[in-house]
């Protein structure tokens, strides 16, 4: 029998074949698309339905490559011809939740927000918050060690999860970690798996590690610069002062002129850079106050609210540069990281590769951690080869600044052919040669993140 | 040419085979030693001093014990007959400080209290903060993945390490990690190696994520309660009520006792136990109030100060619990964790086990995050049977309450027969695969964490 036979026999209802289907997930939201399109979606809704999928899988050879919501930036859920997917969405129950030992347990697929508006009924919530938290999936979360606005202050996926249940290759279930906040028993498997990218394992269930909701009023800044690397300065002599806002997001020129006009606000002085702060907990005013201070000194012209509905309105420009991008054309976005210091470095670095390659980068940065975003726009479909060139600098500018390829959204697909350019020729073996421990026939995800097809 | 041979040709004067040092080299501060003395303790003063003893011993098939200052409480570091010892605690230089991008580059061998004294010139500490920081080396806290004091608001090791440089038991160097608090790029590799237990390959190098120091006065507060239980329960009810303080350690009776016999203070009302309670931070004094208020609620009998030298003095009462104890006999001291709500389920199987085993077991426990060391007080200098009996049902009770077997200490020699146990067989066999991706010959740390000699 045939993988696909197989597949139908043991789990009917569950393999999709239609067009629509298959045809989605050929794609990710990164603008790069598979050649052609996969086998057949399995919708799992169990744990029982990933393992005799993978059991299928291994006894036939066949691809698989995991699915969550598919909104990943890096092509790591795109899927092709000849290949299984196997998308944990449906198995998204809220398992258990301890406000007193401040865990949950969920399945995969519980969308970011759907999970912490369950949450905050107990007064408790899952701190990493990307930008997509409504539409992505914990699991998805997890398989790329995502981040977002508030986790300079509040940490990343890797500082919130304290176990994950993997389904291997092979189908066997391993429970990985704890559900204590402490624990060295045996290598940290856990760690090892979050960003992983789904070449390890299918995450079929997790132990979060949460926090309690933060109490007291938010203050939210903006400040103005004339010049980037003014902004860029500012932000890290925040960070230098010894202050530590909840958030703390750079909108470039281009960037916050591109907002201002899908939202119709009214376009900003030619050149503006802005800052968004926002600080939180007991100390929130004051910490205001001193992050205000330092932004002047640096030449930024301030406002400050206290009002959570101004703050917030504040914030949705912020959170509107991803569809503002969008109208202009379809974007690459990139996600280098650099040491906090030296991100002025960094966009003088994005200046230069506009000038030589004669483009335009729109640019925003998690500035509270040194995470920039240069968006590449282009025509049609694919990321032409000239666009790839000019990445390729970035990316060897941001190493060279002792930084990163990715900061968040991961290597999947599109950044494979750099990461042993990042990591040297030997790790890049060692960690291929770790894949192949869990899964030793390579079928999960085969070439994303290492180059192996 | 023999191993020893080999060593004194290209290492000359750093190979010691001096009586005192390698009988030394035996044990750790676990209370258990090796079978007999190693072969020599080469002292390393450089990457190249360590490359050179890793290529010699894999060229000759000999077994390397890693050794930071060997205040280890598994029996890691013990060396025994036929093995080099290859000892970190000489290369201590602090490399680099970078206050603004709140990050330190150290060697392994730096005392945890020296780098913290040279951090705090700039403002800056490393949070990672064990009972034994005056004495253990910053490489021997990564390698078992260290915890202490002030670890439930102010993180792990796990949690304040960016970037790690590992030589390989072939003698090659990989540097694993970042510079930017951000990155995935790949297998996150330097979480892997915290907590390894030397068993993946010797830590070189390290890059530290720092925290500003802590700024405003702190609190101390101590309780009095009649019974173990109700303190247990009323530390579990601070986290519940989302109070978060800087230390919560619990003393029981026997171990209250004892320092008080120690330090030459009135005894404590029979069957008294202790809470030792610190906040700090902008909320200090509120978060204080709050505290002495669920504490009383719980039946405790609370005194609160805000004077430092005053508060300095509580706490060396909990710091005194080691040499306490060890005036009593040899002590095995465990290290289970539980989930926090579990901690009073865990006092009453320790009661159990005490009644049962007719032992007496003082235990001190960490209890802002369920971390318990249930001390086993003996005669002699070997761990006799009777207590392993009892210590098993201990590890036993810990994993059938959720927790697991060591919360920060490791598996090391002591505990290896009970790691499948916890990790069940499929992981056990996993973890030891991917330790031979590291290191193929199985010559580092042999027979440590996983019982493979
Ligand atoms: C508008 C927008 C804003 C974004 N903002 C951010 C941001 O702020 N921060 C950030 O980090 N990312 C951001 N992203 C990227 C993306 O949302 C994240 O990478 C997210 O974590 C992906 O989740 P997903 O469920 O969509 O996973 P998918 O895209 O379906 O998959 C991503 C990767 O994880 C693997 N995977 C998914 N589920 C599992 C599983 N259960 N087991 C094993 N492997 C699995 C896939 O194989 C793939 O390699 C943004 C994306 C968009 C479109
Ligand atoms: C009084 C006392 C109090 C303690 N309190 C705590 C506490 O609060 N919290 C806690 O977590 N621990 C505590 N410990 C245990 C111990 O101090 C820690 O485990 C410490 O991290 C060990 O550091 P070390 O330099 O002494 O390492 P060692 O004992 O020399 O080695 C420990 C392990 O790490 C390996 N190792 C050491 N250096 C390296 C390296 N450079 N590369 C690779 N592997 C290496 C060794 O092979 C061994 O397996 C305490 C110990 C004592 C005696």
């Amino acid at each position: 029998m045939t993988a696909l036979a197989r597949l139908r026999d043991e789990l009917g209802e569950a393999v999709d074949t239609t067009a629509e289907s298959l045809e989605a997930a050929r794609a990710d939201r990164s603008g790069h698309r598979s050649p052609g399109r996969p086998l057949a979606v399995v919708h799992a809704r169990s744990v029982d339905d990933v393992q005799r999928t993978l059991r299928i899988a291994s006894a036939t050879g066949t691809g698989v490559v995991v699915r969550g919501a598919g909104t990943g930036l890096a092509g790591g859920a795109n899927a092709g011809p000849g290949e299984i997917v196997l998308s944990t969405a449906l198995m998204n129950r809220l398992v258990e939740v301890r406000p007193d030992d401040l865990l949950a347990v969920v399945e995969p697929g519980i969308l970011n927000a759907d999970l912490n508006a369950r949450l905050a009924e107990h007064g408790v919530w899952w701190a990493p918050d990307p930008a997509s938290r409504d539409i992505s999936t914990v699991g998805g979360n997890i398989a790329t060690g995502a981040g977002g606005l508030l986790c300079a202050k509040y940490g990343v996926v890797r500082d919130a999860v304290l176990g994950v249940d993997l389904v291997l290759a092979d189908g066997r279930m391993l429970r990985l970690g704890h559900r204590t906040v402490k624990g060295v028993t045996g290598l940290d498997l856990t760690s090892l798996v979050i960003g992983s990218e789904g070449r390890l394992g299918v995450v079929v269930g997790a132990t979060l590690k949460l926090r309690r909701l933060v109490k007291g009023d938010a203050c939210t800044i903006t400040a103005s610069f004339s010049a980037v690397g003014a902004a860029a300065s500012a932000a890290s002599s925040v960070t230098a002062a010894g202050i530590q806002p909840a958030i703390m997001e750079l909108m470039d020129a281009r960037s916050l002129r591109a907002v201002h006009d899908l939202l119709g606000l009214a376009a900003p002085p030619a050149g503006t850079v802005q800052l968004t702060v926002r600080t939180d907990g007991p100390a929130a005013r004051e910490d205001a106050g001193r992050i205000a201070a330092v932004l002047t000194a640096n030449g930024g012209d301030v406002t400050m609210t206290e009002d959570p509905v101004e703050g917030e309105r504040l914030l949705s420009i912020r959170r509107s540069v991803h569809p503002a991008l969008a109208a202009l054309g379809t974007t690459l976005i990139e996600d280098v990281a650099v040491p906090r210091s030296a991100m002025p470095a960094m966009f003088e670095e994005i200046a230069r590769i506009e000038r030589v390659h004669g483009l335009q980068i729109p640019t925003v940065a998690h500035a509270g951690d040194g995470n920039l975003h240069p968006n590449f726009i282009f025509e049609g479909e694919e990321v032409p080869e000239s666009i790839w060139a000019a990445a390729d600098e970035l990316f060897r500018a941001a190493i060279r600044l002792g930084g990163t390829l990715t900061g968040e959204h991961g290597v999947g697909e599109l950044k494979s052919r750099w990461l042993a350019e990042e990591l040297g020729d030997d790790q890049w073996e060692l960690q291929r040669r770790i894949t192949r421990v869990f899964d030793p026939q390579g079928i999960l995800n085969r070439g994303k993140v290492f180059a192996d097809a």
